[in-house]
Protein backbone atom coordinates (compact mmCIF):
# COMPACT_ATOMS: atom_id res chain seq x y z
CA UNK A 1 0.00 0.00 0.00
CA UNK A 2 2.94 2.33 0.65
CA UNK A 3 4.55 1.65 -2.07
CA UNK A 4 1.48 2.06 -3.76
CA UNK A 5 0.44 5.41 -2.27
CA UNK A 6 4.35 6.66 -3.22
CA UNK A 7 3.98 5.89 -6.50
CA UNK A 8 0.78 7.48 -7.33
CA UNK A 9 2.41 10.44 -5.46
CA UNK A 10 5.46 10.58 -7.40
CA UNK A 11 2.71 10.76 -10.77
CA UNK A 12 0.87 13.33 -8.85
CA UNK A 13 4.17 15.41 -8.32
CA UNK A 14 5.64 14.63 -11.49
CA UNK A 15 2.86 14.99 -14.01
CA UNK A 16 2.36 18.77 -13.14
CA UNK A 17 6.10 19.51 -12.81
CA UNK A 18 7.19 17.98 -16.19
CA UNK A 19 4.17 20.53 -17.86
CA UNK A 20 5.61 23.53 -15.66
CA UNK A 21 8.95 23.33 -17.08
CA UNK A 22 7.64 23.87 -20.86
CA UNK A 23 4.38 25.51 -19.62
CA UNK A 24 5.25 27.60 -16.62
CA UNK A 25 2.20 30.04 -16.83
CA UNK A 26 -0.34 27.04 -16.77
CA UNK A 27 -3.15 27.90 -14.69
CA UNK A 28 -2.32 31.93 -14.81
CA UNK A 29 -4.27 34.83 -16.17
CA UNK A 30 -1.83 37.19 -17.71
CA UNK A 31 -3.43 40.50 -19.05
CA UNK A 32 -1.76 42.79 -21.60
CA UNK A 33 -2.00 46.04 -23.01
CA UNK A 34 -0.51 47.38 -26.65
CA UNK A 35 -0.74 49.59 -28.68
CA UNK A 36 -1.75 53.44 -29.04
CA UNK A 37 -4.58 54.72 -28.07
CA UNK A 38 -6.62 57.64 -30.31
CA UNK A 39 -8.02 60.21 -28.49
CA UNK A 40 -10.58 62.02 -30.35
CA UNK A 41 -10.57 66.00 -31.17
CA UNK A 42 -13.40 65.94 -33.01
CA UNK A 43 -15.47 63.62 -35.56
CA UNK A 44 -12.01 63.11 -38.34
CA UNK A 45 -9.15 64.34 -36.15
CA UNK A 46 -7.52 62.52 -33.64
CA UNK A 47 -4.37 62.39 -31.56
CA UNK A 48 -2.37 59.56 -31.42
CA UNK A 49 0.86 58.08 -30.95
CA UNK A 50 3.96 55.97 -32.98
CA UNK A 51 3.25 52.64 -30.93
CA UNK A 52 3.09 49.76 -33.30
CA UNK A 53 1.89 47.39 -30.51
CA UNK A 54 4.48 44.81 -31.62
CA UNK A 55 6.19 44.80 -28.52
CA UNK A 56 3.05 44.41 -26.30
CA UNK A 57 1.46 41.76 -28.86
CA UNK A 58 4.75 39.81 -28.87
CA UNK A 59 4.26 39.28 -25.13
CA UNK A 60 0.97 38.60 -25.33
CA UNK A 61 1.92 35.58 -27.92
CA UNK A 62 4.81 34.78 -25.18
CA UNK A 63 2.46 34.44 -22.09
CA UNK A 64 0.40 32.36 -24.21
CA UNK A 65 3.27 30.19 -25.60
CA UNK A 66 4.19 29.80 -21.91
CA UNK A 67 0.57 28.27 -20.83
CA UNK A 68 -1.57 31.79 -19.35
CA UNK A 69 -4.73 32.46 -20.13
CA UNK A 70 -3.93 35.59 -21.74
CA UNK A 71 -6.49 38.92 -22.29
CA UNK A 72 -4.84 41.72 -24.74
CA UNK A 73 -6.19 45.37 -24.56
CA UNK A 74 -5.38 46.51 -27.21
CA UNK A 75 -5.36 50.29 -29.21
CA UNK A 76 -5.47 50.41 -33.05
CA UNK A 77 -2.51 48.72 -34.50
CA UNK A 78 -2.15 47.40 -37.97
CA UNK A 79 -1.23 43.79 -36.93
CA UNK A 80 -3.26 40.98 -36.51
CA UNK A 81 -5.13 39.23 -33.27
CA UNK A 82 -2.40 36.60 -31.82
CA UNK A 83 -3.93 33.55 -31.84
CA UNK A 84 -5.07 31.76 -28.26
CA UNK A 85 -5.50 34.99 -26.75
CA UNK A 86 -9.19 37.11 -25.93
CA UNK A 87 -8.34 40.00 -27.50
CA UNK A 88 -10.39 43.36 -26.84
CA UNK A 89 -10.24 46.29 -29.27
CA UNK A 90 -10.01 50.01 -27.73
CA UNK A 91 -9.35 53.02 -29.21
CA UNK A 92 -9.17 55.70 -26.31
CA UNK A 93 -7.34 55.84 -22.81
CA UNK A 94 -10.98 55.80 -21.17
CA UNK A 95 -11.72 52.62 -23.33
CA UNK A 96 -8.61 50.81 -22.26
CA UNK A 97 -8.94 51.65 -18.65
CA UNK A 98 -12.75 50.67 -18.79
CA UNK A 99 -11.42 47.27 -20.58
CA UNK A 100 -8.18 46.25 -17.66
CA UNK A 101 -10.61 47.16 -14.54
CA UNK A 102 -13.52 44.46 -16.17
CA UNK A 103 -10.70 41.81 -16.99
CA UNK A 104 -9.15 41.55 -13.86
CA UNK A 105 -8.28 39.83 -11.60
CA UNK A 106 -5.00 38.56 -13.28
CA UNK A 107 -1.88 37.13 -11.68
CA UNK A 108 0.60 39.25 -13.74
CA UNK A 109 -0.72 42.32 -15.68
CA UNK A 110 2.13 43.97 -18.31
CA UNK A 111 0.92 47.50 -19.01
CA UNK A 112 2.78 48.05 -22.82
CA UNK A 113 0.28 50.19 -24.38
CA UNK A 114 1.56 53.75 -25.23
CA UNK A 115 -1.50 55.42 -23.42
CA UNK A 116 -2.11 59.07 -24.47
CA UNK A 117 -1.46 61.19 -21.05
CA UNK A 118 -4.24 63.52 -22.42
CA UNK A 119 -7.24 63.69 -24.32
CA UNK A 120 -9.10 67.15 -25.20
CA UNK A 121 -11.03 68.74 -22.95
CA UNK A 122 -14.44 68.15 -24.96
CA UNK A 123 -14.43 66.35 -28.19
CA UNK A 124 -16.12 68.76 -31.27
CA UNK A 125 -19.03 67.32 -32.29
CA UNK A 126 -18.79 68.86 -35.98
CA UNK A 127 -15.38 68.71 -37.96
CA UNK A 128 -13.45 72.07 -36.43
CA UNK A 129 -13.07 74.99 -39.12
CA UNK A 130 -10.72 77.19 -40.03
CA UNK A 131 -11.07 80.68 -38.51
CA UNK A 132 -9.58 83.82 -38.57
CA UNK A 133 -8.46 83.14 -34.95
CA UNK A 134 -5.38 80.74 -33.48
CA UNK A 135 -6.77 77.90 -32.51
CA UNK A 136 -5.43 75.55 -29.30
CA UNK A 137 -6.30 72.38 -28.11
CA UNK A 138 -7.78 72.61 -24.07
CA UNK A 139 -6.59 68.98 -22.65
CA UNK A 140 -7.11 67.09 -19.61
CA UNK A 141 -5.02 64.03 -17.94
CA UNK A 142 -6.40 60.50 -18.69
CA UNK A 143 -6.66 58.19 -16.01
CA UNK A 144 -3.43 56.46 -14.99
CA UNK A 145 -4.45 52.82 -15.81
CA UNK A 146 -0.63 51.55 -15.24
CA UNK A 147 -0.81 53.94 -11.74
CA UNK A 148 -4.49 52.65 -11.05
CA UNK A 149 -3.50 48.88 -10.88
CA UNK A 150 -0.18 49.23 -9.09
CA UNK A 151 -1.93 50.66 -6.19
CA UNK A 152 -4.91 48.88 -6.14
CA UNK A 153 -5.30 47.72 -2.08
CA UNK A 154 -7.48 44.45 -3.37
CA UNK A 155 -6.74 42.07 -6.03
CA UNK A 156 -3.84 43.69 -7.39
CA UNK A 157 -2.29 41.48 -9.55
CA UNK A 158 1.14 39.69 -8.12
CA UNK A 159 3.07 41.16 -10.52
CA UNK A 160 2.27 44.45 -12.70
CA UNK A 161 4.98 45.24 -14.98
CA UNK A 162 5.08 48.96 -17.00
CA UNK A 163 6.89 50.17 -20.12
CA UNK A 164 8.58 53.51 -19.75
CA UNK A 165 9.11 54.89 -23.81
CA UNK A 166 11.63 57.80 -23.07
CA UNK A 167 13.75 60.29 -25.58
CA UNK A 168 15.92 61.14 -22.33
CA UNK A 169 17.08 59.93 -19.26
CA UNK A 170 15.65 56.55 -19.48
CA UNK A 171 17.13 55.09 -16.59
CA UNK A 172 16.72 58.07 -13.99
CA UNK A 173 12.96 57.82 -15.75
CA UNK A 174 12.68 54.50 -15.09
CA UNK A 175 13.30 54.09 -11.76
CA UNK A 176 11.10 56.69 -11.07
CA UNK A 177 8.14 55.71 -12.34
CA UNK A 178 8.78 52.17 -10.98
CA UNK A 179 7.99 53.94 -7.38
CA UNK A 180 5.66 56.88 -8.43
CA UNK A 181 3.16 54.14 -9.97
CA UNK A 182 3.23 51.28 -7.33
CA UNK A 183 4.33 49.01 -10.53
CA UNK A 184 6.94 46.13 -9.30
CA UNK A 185 8.89 46.47 -13.02
CA UNK A 186 9.66 48.36 -15.43
CA UNK A 187 10.52 47.74 -19.04
CA UNK A 188 12.24 51.14 -20.16
CA UNK A 189 13.36 51.88 -23.49
CA UNK A 190 14.37 54.96 -25.42
CA UNK A 191 12.04 55.51 -28.11
CA UNK A 192 13.98 58.74 -29.84
CA UNK A 193 13.72 58.68 -33.49
CA UNK A 194 17.20 57.35 -34.26
CA UNK A 195 16.72 54.26 -32.17
CA UNK A 196 13.50 53.26 -34.52
CA UNK A 197 11.90 51.25 -31.76
CA UNK A 198 8.43 52.41 -32.17
CA UNK A 199 7.62 50.33 -35.39
CA UNK A 200 10.58 48.42 -35.48
CA UNK A 201 11.21 44.86 -34.77
CA UNK A 202 14.02 44.90 -32.32
CA UNK A 203 14.18 46.89 -28.70
CA UNK A 204 17.10 47.23 -26.25
CA UNK A 205 15.69 47.37 -22.60
CA UNK A 206 15.96 47.95 -19.14
CA UNK A 207 14.60 46.18 -16.57
CA UNK A 208 14.37 47.61 -13.48
CA UNK A 209 12.64 45.47 -10.49
CA UNK A 210 13.12 46.85 -6.65
CA UNK A 211 16.59 45.50 -5.86
CA UNK A 212 17.87 45.88 -9.78
CA UNK A 213 18.39 47.42 -12.72
CA UNK A 214 19.69 45.12 -15.83
CA UNK A 215 20.54 46.37 -19.45
CA UNK A 216 19.14 43.70 -21.86
CA UNK A 217 21.29 43.32 -25.49
CA UNK A 218 19.25 44.03 -28.44
CA UNK A 219 17.07 41.23 -28.74
CA UNK A 220 14.21 41.01 -31.45
CA UNK A 221 10.63 42.08 -29.60
CA UNK A 222 9.98 38.69 -29.61
CA UNK A 223 12.89 37.61 -27.65
CA UNK A 224 12.57 40.52 -25.18
CA UNK A 225 8.55 39.40 -24.40
CA UNK A 226 9.49 35.46 -24.43
CA UNK A 227 12.29 36.75 -21.75
CA UNK A 228 9.94 39.00 -19.78
CA UNK A 229 7.58 36.41 -19.09
CA UNK A 230 9.60 33.54 -18.60
CA UNK A 231 10.73 36.10 -15.80
CA UNK A 232 7.97 36.50 -14.74
CA UNK A 233 6.53 33.15 -14.25
CA UNK A 234 10.12 32.21 -12.41
CA UNK A 235 8.88 35.00 -9.72
CA UNK A 236 5.16 33.87 -9.49
CA UNK A 237 7.03 30.15 -8.62
CA UNK A 238 9.52 32.06 -6.13
CA UNK A 239 6.16 33.78 -4.86
CA UNK A 240 4.40 30.38 -4.46
CA UNK A 241 7.50 28.77 -2.88
CA UNK A 242 7.56 31.21 -0.56
CA UNK A 243 3.96 31.29 0.35
CA UNK A 244 4.67 27.31 0.96
CA UNK B 1 1.14 60.39 -103.91
CA UNK B 2 -2.03 61.90 -102.90
CA UNK B 3 -3.54 58.52 -102.29
CA UNK B 4 -0.39 57.51 -100.16
CA UNK B 5 -0.78 60.49 -98.49
CA UNK B 6 -3.73 60.45 -97.55
CA UNK B 7 -3.12 57.01 -96.16
CA UNK B 8 -0.30 58.02 -94.18
CA UNK B 9 -2.62 61.04 -92.93
CA UNK B 10 -5.85 58.55 -92.27
CA UNK B 11 -3.23 56.33 -90.19
CA UNK B 12 -2.03 58.81 -88.31
CA UNK B 13 -5.16 60.40 -87.15
CA UNK B 14 -6.78 56.76 -86.57
CA UNK B 15 -3.86 55.48 -84.07
CA UNK B 16 -4.47 58.26 -81.43
CA UNK B 17 -8.19 58.37 -82.07
CA UNK B 18 -8.20 54.40 -81.66
CA UNK B 19 -5.65 54.92 -78.82
CA UNK B 20 -7.57 58.13 -76.78
CA UNK B 21 -11.04 55.78 -76.63
CA UNK B 22 -9.28 53.69 -74.40
CA UNK B 23 -6.73 55.79 -72.67
CA UNK B 24 -8.17 59.25 -72.88
CA UNK B 25 -5.32 60.54 -70.65
CA UNK B 26 -2.66 59.62 -72.41
CA UNK B 27 0.39 62.28 -72.70
CA UNK B 28 -1.36 64.10 -69.61
CA UNK B 29 -0.04 64.47 -66.15
CA UNK B 30 -2.14 63.68 -63.44
CA UNK B 31 -1.27 64.69 -59.80
CA UNK B 32 -3.19 63.39 -56.76
CA UNK B 33 -2.80 63.94 -53.31
CA UNK B 34 -3.73 60.62 -50.66
CA UNK B 35 -4.53 59.96 -46.93
CA UNK B 36 -3.70 61.84 -44.12
CA UNK B 37 -0.97 64.15 -43.04
CA UNK B 38 0.58 63.51 -39.25
CA UNK B 39 1.46 66.60 -37.07
CA UNK B 40 4.01 66.02 -34.71
CA UNK B 41 3.45 67.24 -31.24
CA UNK B 42 6.57 65.77 -29.44
CA UNK B 43 9.02 62.52 -30.26
CA UNK B 44 5.85 60.19 -29.96
CA UNK B 45 2.99 62.02 -30.43
CA UNK B 46 1.03 63.71 -33.80
CA UNK B 47 -2.22 64.79 -34.56
CA UNK B 48 -4.07 62.93 -37.38
CA UNK B 49 -7.25 61.95 -38.61
CA UNK B 50 -9.30 59.31 -40.19
CA UNK B 51 -8.43 59.19 -43.49
CA UNK B 52 -7.35 55.53 -45.11
CA UNK B 53 -6.36 56.87 -48.61
CA UNK B 54 -8.52 54.57 -50.43
CA UNK B 55 -10.12 57.31 -52.45
CA UNK B 56 -7.04 59.34 -53.88
CA UNK B 57 -4.62 55.81 -54.68
CA UNK B 58 -8.13 54.90 -56.39
CA UNK B 59 -8.21 57.93 -58.59
CA UNK B 60 -4.13 57.47 -59.28
CA UNK B 61 -4.67 54.03 -60.21
CA UNK B 62 -8.23 54.92 -62.32
CA UNK B 63 -6.17 57.99 -63.81
CA UNK B 64 -3.25 55.65 -64.98
CA UNK B 65 -5.47 53.17 -66.03
CA UNK B 66 -6.63 55.67 -68.17
CA UNK B 67 -2.93 56.63 -69.81
CA UNK B 68 -1.70 59.17 -67.81
CA UNK B 69 1.45 59.41 -66.33
CA UNK B 70 0.29 59.66 -62.52
CA UNK B 71 2.57 61.67 -59.39
CA UNK B 72 0.57 60.46 -56.11
CA UNK B 73 1.79 62.03 -52.85
CA UNK B 74 0.45 60.75 -50.21
CA UNK B 75 0.95 60.65 -46.25
CA UNK B 76 1.42 57.45 -44.25
CA UNK B 77 -1.57 55.00 -45.19
CA UNK B 78 -1.53 51.31 -44.97
CA UNK B 79 -1.79 50.71 -48.73
CA UNK B 80 0.54 49.39 -51.22
CA UNK B 81 1.80 51.76 -53.89
CA UNK B 82 -0.02 51.56 -56.42
CA UNK B 83 1.66 50.00 -59.68
CA UNK B 84 2.30 52.25 -62.64
CA UNK B 85 2.37 55.41 -60.25
CA UNK B 86 5.13 57.75 -59.46
CA UNK B 87 4.74 57.88 -55.65
CA UNK B 88 5.81 60.11 -52.97
CA UNK B 89 5.79 59.40 -49.77
CA UNK B 90 5.47 62.27 -46.70
CA UNK B 91 3.72 62.69 -43.58
CA UNK B 92 3.27 66.59 -42.84
CA UNK B 93 0.93 69.24 -44.65
CA UNK B 94 4.06 70.82 -44.97
CA UNK B 95 6.10 68.24 -46.96
CA UNK B 96 3.15 67.60 -48.97
CA UNK B 97 2.76 71.24 -50.13
CA UNK B 98 6.74 70.88 -50.75
CA UNK B 99 6.17 67.75 -52.73
CA UNK B 100 2.89 69.23 -55.07
CA UNK B 101 4.96 72.02 -55.62
CA UNK B 102 7.92 70.16 -56.93
CA UNK B 103 5.86 68.35 -58.90
CA UNK B 104 4.23 70.94 -60.70
CA UNK B 105 3.53 71.59 -64.04
CA UNK B 106 0.14 69.05 -64.13
CA UNK B 107 -2.43 69.02 -66.54
CA UNK B 108 -4.68 67.78 -63.78
CA UNK B 109 -4.55 68.30 -60.13
CA UNK B 110 -6.81 65.71 -57.51
CA UNK B 111 -6.08 67.40 -54.16
CA UNK B 112 -7.84 63.94 -52.16
CA UNK B 113 -5.80 63.66 -49.36
CA UNK B 114 -7.21 64.70 -45.91
CA UNK B 115 -4.07 67.41 -45.05
CA UNK B 116 -4.23 68.82 -41.17
CA UNK B 117 -5.52 72.28 -40.95
CA UNK B 118 -3.37 72.76 -38.03
CA UNK B 119 0.25 71.86 -36.88
CA UNK B 120 1.73 72.60 -33.36
CA UNK B 121 2.96 76.02 -33.09
CA UNK B 122 6.58 74.26 -31.66
CA UNK B 123 6.79 70.97 -31.72
CA UNK B 124 8.61 69.81 -28.50
CA UNK B 125 12.21 67.66 -28.75
CA UNK B 126 11.54 65.67 -25.84
CA UNK B 127 8.77 63.34 -24.88
CA UNK B 128 5.92 65.52 -23.23
CA UNK B 129 5.56 64.95 -19.38
CA UNK B 130 2.38 65.25 -17.08
CA UNK B 131 3.07 67.62 -14.42
CA UNK B 132 0.03 69.54 -12.26
CA UNK B 133 -0.80 72.28 -15.01
CA UNK B 134 -3.71 72.00 -17.19
CA UNK B 135 -2.00 71.69 -20.83
CA UNK B 136 -2.81 73.18 -23.70
CA UNK B 137 -1.17 72.64 -27.55
CA UNK B 138 -0.83 76.09 -29.42
CA UNK B 139 -1.79 75.34 -33.10
CA UNK B 140 -0.88 77.27 -36.20
CA UNK B 141 -2.71 77.41 -39.51
CA UNK B 142 -1.04 74.67 -42.05
CA UNK B 143 -0.77 75.65 -45.88
CA UNK B 144 -3.66 75.09 -47.62
CA UNK B 145 -2.46 73.45 -50.87
CA UNK B 146 -5.66 73.45 -52.67
CA UNK B 147 -5.95 77.11 -52.34
CA UNK B 148 -2.48 77.58 -53.24
CA UNK B 149 -2.60 75.62 -56.61
CA UNK B 150 -6.01 76.98 -57.63
CA UNK B 151 -5.24 80.25 -57.68
CA UNK B 152 -2.03 79.82 -59.16
CA UNK B 153 -1.44 82.75 -62.10
CA UNK B 154 1.40 80.97 -63.68
CA UNK B 155 1.32 77.09 -64.46
CA UNK B 156 -2.03 76.33 -62.95
CA UNK B 157 -3.30 73.02 -63.94
CA UNK B 158 -6.20 73.12 -65.97
CA UNK B 159 -8.53 71.35 -64.05
CA UNK B 160 -7.82 71.71 -60.16
CA UNK B 161 -9.99 68.87 -58.11
CA UNK B 162 -10.83 69.87 -54.66
CA UNK B 163 -12.49 67.67 -51.73
CA UNK B 164 -14.72 68.56 -49.28
CA UNK B 165 -15.09 66.01 -46.17
CA UNK B 166 -17.65 67.59 -43.96
CA UNK B 167 -19.87 66.34 -41.49
CA UNK B 168 -22.63 68.88 -41.84
CA UNK B 169 -24.22 70.92 -44.59
CA UNK B 170 -22.47 69.52 -47.19
CA UNK B 171 -23.54 70.88 -50.53
CA UNK B 172 -22.98 74.63 -48.96
CA UNK B 173 -19.87 73.69 -47.54
CA UNK B 174 -18.78 72.44 -51.04
CA UNK B 175 -20.09 75.08 -53.33
CA UNK B 176 -18.48 77.85 -50.98
CA UNK B 177 -14.89 75.47 -50.88
CA UNK B 178 -14.82 75.73 -54.53
CA UNK B 179 -15.11 79.22 -54.65
CA UNK B 180 -13.14 80.06 -52.05
CA UNK B 181 -9.95 77.55 -53.19
CA UNK B 182 -10.17 78.64 -56.71
CA UNK B 183 -10.97 75.00 -57.58
CA UNK B 184 -12.73 74.34 -60.61
CA UNK B 185 -14.30 70.96 -59.45
CA UNK B 186 -15.39 69.82 -55.59
CA UNK B 187 -16.07 66.46 -55.14
CA UNK B 188 -18.14 66.30 -51.67
CA UNK B 189 -19.00 63.96 -49.36
CA UNK B 190 -20.26 63.25 -45.75
CA UNK B 191 -17.60 61.85 -43.46
CA UNK B 192 -19.47 62.08 -40.43
CA UNK B 193 -18.90 58.16 -38.56
CA UNK B 194 -22.26 56.43 -39.51
CA UNK B 195 -21.32 56.94 -43.33
CA UNK B 196 -18.50 54.83 -42.48
CA UNK B 197 -17.06 56.74 -45.60
CA UNK B 198 -13.62 57.08 -43.83
CA UNK B 199 -12.05 53.99 -43.72
CA UNK B 200 -14.85 52.42 -46.08
CA UNK B 201 -14.60 50.89 -49.22
CA UNK B 202 -17.67 52.96 -51.22
CA UNK B 203 -18.22 56.73 -51.35
CA UNK B 204 -21.22 58.37 -51.89
CA UNK B 205 -20.42 61.90 -53.18
CA UNK B 206 -21.78 65.27 -54.86
CA UNK B 207 -19.61 66.55 -57.88
CA UNK B 208 -19.94 70.61 -57.69
CA UNK B 209 -18.58 72.31 -60.84
CA UNK B 210 -19.12 75.83 -62.17
CA UNK B 211 -22.38 75.36 -63.50
CA UNK B 212 -23.92 72.32 -62.43
CA UNK B 213 -24.16 70.24 -58.52
CA UNK B 214 -25.01 66.03 -58.97
CA UNK B 215 -25.26 63.94 -56.77
CA UNK B 216 -24.11 60.27 -57.50
CA UNK B 217 -25.06 57.30 -56.27
CA UNK B 218 -23.39 55.27 -53.77
CA UNK B 219 -20.57 53.76 -55.46
CA UNK B 220 -17.20 52.00 -55.11
CA UNK B 221 -14.44 54.35 -54.19
CA UNK B 222 -12.71 52.38 -57.16
CA UNK B 223 -15.81 53.25 -59.66
CA UNK B 224 -16.07 56.97 -58.01
CA UNK B 225 -12.83 57.41 -59.02
CA UNK B 226 -12.92 56.35 -62.62
CA UNK B 227 -15.73 58.00 -63.27
CA UNK B 228 -14.22 61.32 -61.75
CA UNK B 229 -10.77 60.57 -64.21
CA UNK B 230 -13.38 59.87 -67.27
CA UNK B 231 -14.69 63.09 -66.70
CA UNK B 232 -11.89 65.10 -66.36
CA UNK B 233 -10.73 63.54 -69.85
CA UNK B 234 -13.89 64.43 -71.44
CA UNK B 235 -13.56 67.88 -69.99
CA UNK B 236 -9.47 68.48 -71.36
CA UNK B 237 -10.98 67.05 -74.55
CA UNK B 238 -13.50 69.76 -74.91
CA UNK B 239 -10.81 72.24 -73.63
CA UNK B 240 -8.59 71.03 -76.49
CA UNK B 241 -11.59 70.69 -78.61
CA UNK B 242 -12.50 74.68 -77.88
CA UNK B 243 -8.53 75.76 -78.75
CA UNK B 244 -8.35 74.31 -82.04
Amino acid sequence: IIVAANKILAERRSTPVARLIKRPLLGRHVLVTSGPTHEPIDPVRYIANRSSGKQGHAIARAAAGLGARVTLVTGPVALPDPQGVDVVHVETAQEMFRAVERNLPADVAVFAAAVADWRTAAEAQQKLKKSGDKPSLDLVENPDILGNVGKLRSGRPLLVIGFAAETANVAGEAARKRKSKGADWIVANDVSAPTGTFGGDSNTVRLVTADSAEDWPPLSKDEVALRLMQRAAEHLGRGAAAAE
